[in-house]
């Protein structure tokens, strides 16, 4: 059974990543919508379609259950990707909310994500499906994804930035944050060092994983390697490719272009 | 005779604004491609054709000029926008490049932009073609625009980010600064201070507007108030009304979607 994943641009290849390793005999099919990304400034009705033309694209290359790895999407696009494709769609923010409850012993949790990922409540509507009682303090960091890009994650700019945007978290004692964006592991360093080290942090793309490994009745980390991994974009692949190799420590094989809109 | 103002979002209400007051008695049409930006990311395929999609909608609308306000489409899509829409066509860049060719006593330019805008060459290109002896430093400053946009403008993050990326420009001793990017000149306190206020810094959009005023033989600020303002998004206009009010200190009253893709 193969699995796509699909993420806006090259984010949620930490999310591939995770699951190449839970599930190393799985065919994986990775599109990056890299002609339109980021989907974060995008309006709601814009990124479903968007979701629509990837998880369609996905579908033709044969998967069979679908990873949205960008949380954008996943906040907005789950439920319409179900119905139009009529495959299980597994997204980000389920995964991460989940594994938070289950890790929190306070209850008292703290996501940090994108402005637009805060904007949609999406985490807090999850957590508080799992857990009424959960207090949720929700915090947006527009500038961890270009210091991620900019590779500047454990310089003095980065740990400035952690402190202004995560202090609100450290003064409300949440004892777990949920990493919201698939960008934000880069700087787990710095936001574990401003949270204090006994702050539990979710990464949303581990969850991912654990979840899709639930779904699939399999065991985390089973299985013979070598089944395939293909890896299309929408834009030009060469800016892609590069960042990608970083991204998964690896070349990339087999990475073509694909017209879905 | 109406104007065209395009760009990929709303940092070219910048550009507007400089038109509309050297020029209050030209009409005036925005449009900004919200629905794809930002531009900074996509290949030059791409951004030709997003831009020559603009251009066409823009021409439809009766302009008999163009400005591109996008450093990104200016780089790469001047040329294109000229043969395919028969109008004159004006960029950011050459403008920018030769105010500071004028400004400059030392001939020593340095010039800031996102990191396309400097792996594109245009500004070293386009100050070369005006004096073949100018020494040009040109530095990617990616976390400006995030910046900018998070509204952290005079804090210790600006300041020392700004000191990060324009140290070897100090170095360098260049006396003219080219701020490349639409969004820059909302950080025009930290970036004067890290060069020293000896450096003089050329804000693109007063010089596009000059630029523009010398091809139409008109004299900046003459003529009776009052021309047709039309401003155009590709995606809802909700989250750019509130932005672009704040970039021109005024309501928007003639805001709709296009769809131009």
């Amino acid at each position: 059974m193969s699995i796509g994943v699909f993420d806006s641009g090259v984010g949620g290849l930490t999310v591939f990543r995770a699951l190449e390793k839970s599930l190393p005999a799985y065919p994986l099919v990775y599109l990056g919508d890299t002609a339109r990304v980021p989907y974060g400034p995008r309006s709601a009705e814009a990124v479903r379609r968007y979701s629509i033309e990837a998880g369609r694209f996905l579908k033709g290359q044969g998967v069979e259950m679908l990873v949205v790895a960008c949380n954008t999407a996943s906040a907005v696009a789950i439920e319409a990707l179900q119905q139009d494709l009529g495959l299980p769609v597994v997204g980000v923010i389920e995964p991460g909310a989940q594994r938070a409850v289950e890790l929190s012993k306070t209850n008292n949790i703290g996501v940090i994500g994108t402005r637009q990922t805060v904007a949609s409540n999406a985490y807090t509507e999850a957590i508080h499906r799992l857990d009424g009682d959960a207090s949720v303090l929700v915090r947006a960091c527009p500038l961890f994804v270009p210091l991620a890009e900019e590779g500047w994650v454990d310089n003095d700019v980065a740990r400035s930035v952690a402190e202004l945007y995560l202090a609100p978290l450290v003064e409300a004692r949440v004892d777990t944050l949920v990493l919201g964006c698939t960008h934000y592991p880069l700087l787990r360093g710095v936001i574990g060092a401003a949270m204090g080290w006994d702050v539990t942090l979710v990464d949303s793309a581990q969850a991912v994983a654990l979840t899709v490994c639930r779904k699939l009745d399999a065991t985390p980390g089973e299985g013979v390697e070598g089944a395939a991994r293909q890896f299309f974009v929408t834009d030009i692949p060469a800016p892609f490719q590069a960042v990608a190799e970083r991204f998964l420590g690896r070349p990339l094989d087999h990475l073509e272009r694909a017209r879905i809109d």
